[in-house]
């Protein structure tokens, strides 16, 4: 079932070595079908290079339930149900621990929007989340975590779509879009930016950009009146 | 037309790739044919790995229209023109996101002349653009953006081929020369320069270069009396 | 003699060159066989791209007498037969000169956990040891490198499994685990969360994590209540 | 003539861009043939990728004359050869602007002595020359670079077999050895070790190492008493 979808999911998590950004097992991609309700995500721990379509898993949206696969899905398979759940323009996601993000993440700190590269892709600050309590992490963890996301983008009333990404407070980047593909361009692009901003800050720590840049740059390429790329 | 243009602007496209100064489609390169009035420059939004000869576009120099080609131009084209109509000796355009170059962008700084290394190819510091008004943004962005380049060279004094490169506030790295392969080439040596100065400031704040040293550099390669390389 | 062990480790001490950790001979990797009381190490000063599992060299771990090889073995091999002889389960010990890690070893500071990156293989800080006195250095270098890192792991209560690699100090990590393969991708990893952990202290010097989300990520991967990857 | 040599050199100048450490023709490596009092350098300006050993060029180490060859040798060919008749037991010299050596030539500050990576191949700071004067730079750059580097040694009392490199203020590294593998050997680890120095003294802005460490670590590696490696 989802055979496509597999292998789409499946290029994408390969893709993810590719671009450097994620080292070992260190990172999963998933994608969806809203049709069918169904995710289909990476299994957990198993290595890039020997990575195949098959090894895939499917997991029904709303159980959570694993309904095909020979292997267990990624431990972080509850964190990303729930950000499909609250999200439903979202139709893949990506976690990685890319090392710049990460930095963030520990940091505690929100990856400033501070310029252009950041505003083609992220319309403003990439958010960190608030800590999870000891009883959120006691109780259902993986949960805990996607509703912290959840929470995070709703309270600040972010646009999912225009932000596709956060960072998780000690712990690292999730990122999406409308499907892997996208999801996985975007963690590459987050880690690009963080350690930009990282850089930024190093050298100016007031550093910021106007509104009206990140308004121009973001809407060349997205929205109505988008006239980056080819149409 | 202009097919030995094309494809040496679709090489330097390609160099900017191998160099590993541009993910993605995060950077362009332009060439111009003074003669024929008309610049070749990199379609919108194509990858690079699939990028050919015939999908460089041919724009014209006077108009901004575009002349020939399968694709729209890359969205910065009206930013390339503004150079080139400024600095009739400038014959090849590059803009990237390079990560260090871009943290001096977005800091607001210019990429200070500290050693020999930039001394080689920037005759003094590589500046950074005054910010773009609201205005300026939201009529014509991209042209503007030309002008506030063309400006701060000017403004300043700077013959544009002793310092062929400047950042852009908030945004990035522009670099040119003498023809597609010297503005790639000097994009890459920016990066490099910029990565010495972040480094350099982080151990000492106010590190600096005598001008004699600064001049020797620069004049042992260029000008009349240039001794570097072979004749 | 320990021909699968030789394979073993000779593997493993590419795969640290392959990871990209090291540069020239800097580093090493050893191996031992528990029943035999025979360590199996890298020999010393051998580049990386000749080395085959028949130059590997055989030591007793009582005696430390090489027992077979036609190379000296490494000249750290005294500090992994100390770790051997202390900890039981370590299997498998490497050392490196990776430029994360030594950072913190030089700077003599922990390698702090601060995210779960770390936490998903360090329970705890990775320790910095104290420094060597002059006649630990002067007597017996190698062997009191081992000693302190013994009494470092000793002193501070810490289960050598559970955080599995130190910093000595002005020196560099050394990393173990239940074989030769997972030494190496302790070190890895140590070099992965030292980056990490650099970059966040430069954009916040007072970061930290929670203890429970330390116990949450470790004991997600490790211990009976393990859930991550396959069973 | 010296065609053993060339091929040597070539290979050397090959070796600095396969290990990274520089960018088009950002460097330059000799070797000198003591009896016959010639030394053959790199072109000038000459790419990697099309160099050959034929291209290498024979200067004369008194005069200072070429006396084969069909390029220019390396601009920095007087610096090179003011080093070889300053100390006789240098045989290969290594120049390149590898960005954390640049570092610290631009701050003006010596590489410390943090570690043991340090320790194993310089036996004491890496020192950073004075600037030059004015006159020095106007009347003859190169040759005076060369006495500047020379009297920098002089004066600490360096053996400069001990210490096998020097930043030059304002410009970047050189580095030497008993050949020219050996010079770029120590470009190579330069580089590393100013890594792991800017890092550790972001870390920790007072890092030090016992001069005992120092002691040890490079003399297990170096005279008399080295144990490390095969005999």
């Amino acid at each position: 079932m989802l055979e496509t979808l597999k292998e789409q999911v499946c290029e994408a998590n390969l893709e993810l070595n590719r671009r450097g950004i994620v080292i070992y097992t260190f990172g999963n991609v998933s994608g969806i079908d809203r049709e069918a309700g169904l995710i289909v995500i990476k299994p957990s721990g198993i290595a890039y290079d020997i990575m195949k379509p098959e090894d895939m898993v499917v997991v029904d949206l709303k159980t959570g339930d694993p309904v095909e696969g020979k292997w267990k899905p990624s431990s972080d398979t509850k964190t990303h149900l729930e950000i499909y759940r609250a999200f439903p323009e979202v139709r893949g996601i990506t976690h990685t621990h890319s090392i710049n993000a990460v930095a963030f993440a520990q940091a505690g700190l929100d990856i400033p929007a501070l310029g252009t590269t950041h505003a083609d892709y992220f319309y403003g600050a990439i958010p960190c989340t608030r800590e999870l309590t000891k009883e959120e992490v006691e109780e259902a963890y993986e949960l805990n975590t996607g509703k912290v996301i959840v929470d995070c983008i709703k309270e600040r009333g972010i646009d999912p779509m225009a932000v596709p990404g956060i960072v998780v407070k000690n712990h690292g980047p999730f990122s999406w879009g409308k499907d892997a593909d996208a999801a996985v361009y975007h963690a590459v692009v987050m880690e690009a930016v963080a350690e930009m901003g990282l850089k930024t800050l190093l050298l100016n720590q007031t550093a910021s950009m106007q509104q009206y840049v990140l308004d121009k740059h973001y809407k060349r390429k997205h929205g109505p009146g988008a006239y980056y790329g080819q149409k």
